[in-house]
C-alpha cells in the first residue's frame, strides 16, 4: 500500500465520527442564539463574580481560579488583562545560585522557573551547578533592537523608489516623530526593503529596560503618520506592521539580525566537573553534540539548539514577560567544542525579549520573582537578558549530558512518576 | 560610515562597562565559594519555607509567591516541579463563548486565556464574536502523531544500511517493545533517515488524550533497547533523541509533517459581520492579508501567520499544557480569500501539542480552566486541539482587521494605558 | 545616520539615472510597434539563418553561435529546444580518474566538468586525487523518488476530507492510471496534505534511468484526470502541480524527504594524504569545518555545505542534465569528523536529479561526456547519481582544505590571472 | 505496515546488489594502482589530444567534444578552465524581443537561452510576448552588493568584542586595504556578527560590471591580512570565508538582504492580452497564483516562485555567467494581483549574480550571446541584471497561465515528443 499507514489509520478514526446522516452537518455553521460574554476592562470583585455566575461552574472550579486573594486584588490586573475571571497558579522551582560573569549581570543568581513539566527544574539546576562549579557563565549582550516593520503601498515601483528617497532625506524628522512618543525608545536603524510597489521599513529601536513591544508600535505609528502627512509621494495605504518584524514567531530575520537583545553566554567545563556533576564525560558530550547538530540541520530548525524554549518559557512566565515571545526567542546556536581536556559550551541567542519594567513585571507575584533575582525595576533589562541566556546554556549542558549518558528517559520517568503516563 | 550605526552605538554602551582596569575581569570565571540550593523533589510547607529562609527575601516578596494557599497545597505540585518555592499568579481573561463546529469539538466554548499582555484577550474576544456571529468555526483534526527520533551510530554506510534492513524486518517486534510501555501510545509510523553512518528513526505515535511527550520518550527508549539487544549489526552508540523531532522548537519538519495534532479551522465571515463587529471591510482585510503574507515570506517565517503564539501561550498556560511547546506549535498557515462578498478565513496548524490529561492538566487551577471549557479529563484531547486552532483563527481575524483599519496601535495604547511605556 | 550607507549610496546612483524630466517615464509602458520573433519548433539550417538575418548581427557573432557544424546538425536539437539559433560552447575539464566504491557505481571514473570558472576543475581534481589515494569514495543511493504534487480545490474542509477518503479507497486505480502513461515510472508513494479546502497529493515516483521530470508530470496528469472523472466529491478545480514538489527550487521538503535520488558518499582520508595532497592537516580541516558549519547555520542555508553547486552545475551541463535542477540539487549535508588520526568526510545529498537517458543526454556532445564516464544509456541512472555525490564530496574536501590552509584566494587569483578582475 | 512502502521497495532493490559474498566488499576502499590525470593549466591542441589518448574513447566521442574548431582555439579557454578536453555544445533558443523599461535596461531585447529542456524557450517566449504586448516590463536594480564573510577566531567573547571595537575604529584603513586590490570593487558595508568567540565580518561590495566573486575574495583577503597584521587583539585563526555569505547556495541571508543585485520587475497585463496570448483569464491566473503561493509556503521554499531557475540557468549558460550561482539566484518573490480587470505581475529577486565582463563573458560564443542582446562589455552589468529579472517574470507569467488553464502537461508532452519518455 503506497498510502502511509498513519493516513489510513487517521481516516478510520474520522469515519467513526461521521457514522450517522446527522454527522454530516457537524462542520456546518449553526444559527441558534449566541450570547457573548460582556467585555470588562476594569476588573473588580463584582465583575469577576458576574462572569462566574454566567459560567455556572461548581464551587471548586470557581475557587481554584477566583480565590479570595485574587478577588481581593482584582483591580491590580486591569492594566494587563481584559474580562478577568481569576488567576492560574503556576508552580515555581528554584535554580542556582547560578554564577554569572556578565557585562551586565554579575553575581550568583537565584533563578525562579515557572513550569508544570516535571524534570525541567532539576535539569536546569544540574546544568547551573556544573556551570557555577566551573567558575560561572561569561555572558554579554551583543546587540539590541526591537523591530517594527510598517508597510507602505504605492502605485508602482517608481513611486516606491521615490518614497525611499524621501525617507532617507527626511530621516531626522521621522526619527524625531517616533521618539517623541517615548521616553526610552530610540530609533537606531531604519532600513527600507522594497518589493516592487511595497516598501517595508525595518525600524529598529532600543527600548531601555522594557521589552518594548508596545513602545515600538506607538513610536512607529507616529513615524508612519509623519510620513503620511508630509511625504509628497502618494501613499495608497500604510500599515504599522507588515508582518515582517518577526514579532511572536520564529523567522530567519530574527535568527539572522536579532530582535530584542542578542546575548552570547559561555563556560568551559573542566573534565572533572563533567564527570562529577553531569555523570558523563567530555568525549561523550561532544559525540552527542555532533549528532544533535546534524539533527537540527536535517530537520530544518532555525538555528541549532536543544531546548531553549523550556528555560525561556519558565523564566518568562515567572517574571511577567510575554510568554508568547518564546516563539521568537527560542532560536539560536548552541556550540560544544573541546578545549584541551575540557568542554567549551556556548549559546548565542539573537531574540531575547525581556524587560525589568513594563508588561507583567509589575504584577505582585511576577514582581516578586524579579526581586528574588534582584532584577526588578529600572536598570536591569540587559542583566535579565544575560540571565536568560546563561540559564539556557545550563539547560543545553544538562540535556546534552543526559542524552550522551543515556539518562534522559530515566530522569523524566522518575520525576513525573506520580502522574502516570 | 559603512559600519551600521546601531553597531557603533552598541559599542559605545559596552565601552562604558569597561572603563576601569578591573572591568576587564568582568567576564572571567570566579572561584569564590559557591553554595548551591539543595534540590527538593517532594515539596512540603517546610521545604518551601527552608528555601525562603535561605533567600532572605522581604515578607512581601515571599508572600507573593509562597502565599498561605500555596503552602497548604505544596504537596500537590510535587509531580510537576522540583525545588518548589511557590506559585506565580497569571491573570485569566474570558473569551467567547466561541462557537465551534468541529469533528471533535462541538458547541459554544468559554475559553480561559492566561496572559499579562493588555489587549490580547480583548482582541481574541472580538475575533471570537465575529466567528460566532458567522455561525461558528468549522474545524477538524487532520493528522496526529508525536515524534521521537532516536539516532543510531554505525561504523559506516554499509552497516547503516544493514541496520535499516533489520529494522524493517523486525518492525513488529520493535512496535511491540515500544507499545508495551504505555496504555495509550501507538506507534503508527516509523521512517528511517540515513546520513551516511547515522540512522535517525522517525517514530510517530498517537498518544490518546495526553500531549504525550514523556510517553513517546519512554516508548522509544524501549524500542531502542530492543534494537540494541537484538540487532546483529554492531551499534556503536544510540541516543533516544537525535534532536531531529522538532521537540520544543520551530522546524521545517514540524511545519511540513506535523508533530502532535494537525488541525484546520475556518469560517466564512459575512460582509456585514466584518463591518459591524470588526469595523473594517472585506476588501481592506484582503489587501492587508496579501501584504502580511508577503511580510511572512520576506522575513523567512516557517509558515505564514500573524500571532498564533499569543493565543496558544495563553491557552496552554491556563490549561496546564507545556508552555515551552509554543515554540513548536506557533507555526502554520493563515489564509484569507474572498467568497463572493464575504471573507473566507482559515488556519491550518500542524503542531498543536495539547492534552486533556497528563502534564499540568491535573493541578488545581489548571484543571479548573479545563472544566470551564468542559474539556477536562479523558476523551477530550482532540477537542481541545480543535479549540486551540479555532481560537488562533479568531486571533488572526482580529489582528488582520485591526491592522487593515489602522486600529492596532490605538487598541494597545488604550488597554495598556495604566502601565505607561 | 541610521540609514545604512549602502542604501544611500544606491540611491545616489539611481538619482543619476533620473536627472532629466524625460527620465521619469523610463519605467512606463511603451506602445510603439513590437514585432516578436516567429517561433520555430523544428530547426533547420534555413530556420536558423532566418533568425540571424533578423538579428542583423556581425559575422563573428553569428559564426560563434551558428557555426557550420551547428548548422549542419540543427535538426538534432529540435526535441530539446525551440527557436534554435545556435550553440554555446562551454569548455570541459577532466577530473579523475575518481575511484568510486558504490552500490551502483564501481570503478575509476574520468569525470568531465563544464564550467567557465577558473580553478573549479583544479579544485575538484585535487579532492578527487585525495579521495582516490585514500582508496576511493564509498557511496550509495539511499532513496529514490521524483515528486509531483497536484492540488485539488474543494468547497470546504468536509469535502476535502471526503476526497482524501476516496483517494485512499481508490488508490490502486489511481496508481494504474498514472503508470499507464509510462514504461518506467512507478508511483511508490502518495501522501495527501490538506490545508482546509485544498488537498495536495504528494506523488512520488521512481523513474528508471531518466531524471523523469516530464514522465512524472504526464503520469500525474493522468492520475488527476482519473480522479476528476470518477470521484463523486465535487472538485472545483485541479492543477497538475501545486508548486509544492520543490521542482527547480531549494525547499525544506526536498531537503527533508528528497526529490530525485538521495545519495550518501564518504571517504576516510589518512592523515598523510591530507598533508601530501591537500597541503594542510586534519586538525586544521576540522577546525575550519566547525566554523563553516556555524556559518551555514547562522546564514540560514537549507542543509550545510560549501559549494555542491559548482560540481553539480559542471557535471549537469557536461552530461545533458537539466541545469536548472542545480537549484534544488545543491542542498545537503557535509560532515567532517576525526577517526583516530584520520579524517572522515561525507556528503549526503537528497535531491540529485540525473538520468542516463532522456533530457539532453542524447545530444552529440552531451552523450559523448556520458560515454567518457562509461555511463551513457539505459542502466546507468543510479550510478550517475553516485558519481555526482562522489564528485561533490571531492569538492568539499578540496575547498575545506584550501580554506583551512589559507590557500583559497591564491588558487583563484592564479588560475583566473589571464582575465584580470 | 507502518514502514513506508517506498522504503521497503528501495531496500528490495539494494538487496539485489548484495546477493553474493563478494558484494559485501562493494563499498570498501580499494588499493589497486591509481594513476591520476596530469593537470594542465594552459591548454593547447596537443594537451587536449594527450588526454584523449589516455581516455581511449572512440572517434565519434572525441570529435563530439574535441572538434576541430575547439582544438584550434584551445588556448582561448585557458583562463576559464583547467585540464581542458573539449567543449560541450548547448543549444540556444531565441526569446523576444522582450520589451524592457528599466532604470538600466531600456529597449527591445533579443534574449538567447541555452537549455536542453524542451518547452522552456517556448514557454518563456510566450510570457515575453504577453509582457511586451502589455507595453513591456518595468524594472529596477534596487540594491547591490556581493558578500564575503571572513571569520576570525578568538580565545573568548571578551577578545571577540575587543576585535569588533578595533574593526570599527580602523574601518577606513580596512576599507582602503580591501579596495587597493581592485579597480572596481568598493566596500559599501561591513557588519560584524558575533557568535561568542567567533566574529564573522559581513563585507558587502559593489563590483562594477563584473559579477565579482573573485574580486571580493581578493579584496577581503587583503582586508583580513591588514587586520591580522595590525590588530592588537590576538587572532587565533582567520578564514577568508566563513561559509556565511551564501555563495553558491540558497540561504535566508541571501533571500533577506540580497547578494549580487536585487532587482524587481513588473508588468500589468491587460485582460485581453491574458486571453489572447496566454489562453486563460485573469481570475484563473489569480486562483492558481494563490494555490502556488500556498504550495511554496507549505513546502518551505526560500521565497515563493515557480521556476526562476529555468530562465536563469539558460541565460547564465548562454552568456558566460557562473551557472553554479543559479543555486543562490533562483530565490525570490513572485506576486500576482488584480488591478481592476487586469493582472499585475511582479518578481523581486534579491540575488542576481551577473556581469557583462569577467568570468566566462569573454569566451567566443558566450560573448556572442551578450552581443546579441547588445549587453557585452563594460557598462552593462546592471542592465543585464534587469534583463534577467524581466525574463524570469515572463517565465512566471507563462507557467502560471499554463497551470491555470491545464495546458502545462500538454505543452511539455508535445515539445519533447521526439525523445520519448
Amino acid at each position: 500500500m503506497i498510502i502511509p499507514f498513519h493516513v489510513t489509520e487517521m481516516l478510520r478514526r474520522v469515519q467513526r465520527k461521521f457514522s450517522t446522516p446527522d454527522d454530516k452537518k457537524r462542520l456546518q455553521p449553526r444559527s441558534d442564539t449566541h450570547s457573548p460574554f460582556r467585555p470588562v476592562r476594569s476588573a473588580t470583585r463584582a465583575s469577576v463574580l458576574r462572569y462566574w455566575k454566567r459560567l455556572a461552574a461548581d464551587v471548586e472550579t470557581q475557587n481554584a481560579l477566583a480565590d479570595e486573594e485574587t478577588l481581593a486584588t482584582a483591580e491590580k490586573y486591569s492594566a494587563n488583562i481584559e474580562s478577568f475571571i481569576g488567576t492560574v497558579k503556576m508552580p515555581i522551582g528554584l535554580v542556582g545560585p547560578l554564577r554569572i560573569n556578565g557585562v551586565n549581570a554579575s553575581g550568583d543568581y537565584a533563578v525562579p522557573l515557572a513550569t508544570t513539566e516535571a524534570a525541567l527544574v532539576a535539569s536546569y539546576a544540574r546544568g547551573a551547578l556544573a556551570a557555577s562549579r566551573a567558575g560561572g557563565v561569561s555572558t554579554a549582550v551583543l546587540y539590541e533592537g526591537v523591530l517594527r516593520s510598517p508597510a507602505f503601498i504605492f502605485d508602482g515601483l517608481y513611486q516606491a523608489g521615490q518614497f525611499v528617497d524621501w525617507v532617507v532625506t527626511n530621516i531626522d524628522a521621522l526619527k524625531a516623530a517616533a521618539e517623541a512618543t517615548t521616553r526610552y525608545g530610540k530609533l537606531v536603524s531604519l532600513e527600507p526593503m522594497i518589493d516592487n510597489n511595497i516598501v517595508f521599513l525595518l525600524c529598529r529601536y532600543t527600548t531601555g529596560d522594557a521589552a518594548g513591544q508596545n513602545m515600538v508600535t506607538i513610536a512607529t505609528h507616529a513615524l508612519c503618520e509623519h510620513a503620511a502627512a508630509h511625504c509628497p509621494v502618494a501613499i495608497k495605504k500604510w500599515y504599522v506592521e507588515g508582518n515582517f518584524s518577526g514579532d511572536k514567531k520564529a523567522s530567519s530575520l530574527g535568527t539572522l539580525t536579532g530582535r530584542g537583545r542578542k546575548v552570547s553566554a559561555s563556560v568551559t567545563l573542566p573534565a572533572d566537573v563533567v564527570e562529577s556533576v553531569l555523570k558523563t564525560n567530555v568525549r561523550e558530550m561532544l559525540d552527542y553534540g555532533r549528532v544533535a547538530n546534524l539533527g537540527s540541520l536535517l530537520s530544518g530548525q532555525l538555528g541549532a539548539q536543544a531546548h531553549y524554549a523550556n528555560g525561556l518559557a519558565a523564566l518568562y512566565i515567572a517574571t511577567g514577560q510575554d510568554a508568547a515571545c518564546v516563539a521568537e526567542s527560542a532560536v539560536g546556536f548552541t556550540r560544544m567544542e573541546s578545549r584541551g581536556d575540557d568542554l567549551f559550551c556556548s549559546v548565542t541567542m539573537p531574540n531575547i525579549l525581556v524587560g525589568s519594567i513594563g508588561g507583567g513585571t509589575g504584577l505582585p507575584s511576577q514582581s516578586a520573582s524579579l526581586r528574588v533575582m534582584g532584577l526588578d525595576g529600572p536598570g536591569n533589562g540587559a542583566a535579565l537578558a544575560e540571565v536568560a541566556a546563561a540559564l539556557c546554556l545550563c539547560g543545553e549542558i544538562s540535556i546534552v549530558a543526559a542524552m550522551s549518558a543515556g539518562h534522559f528517559t530515566n530522569a523524566h520517568e522518575k520525576l513525573a512518576r506520580r502522574r502516570g503516563a
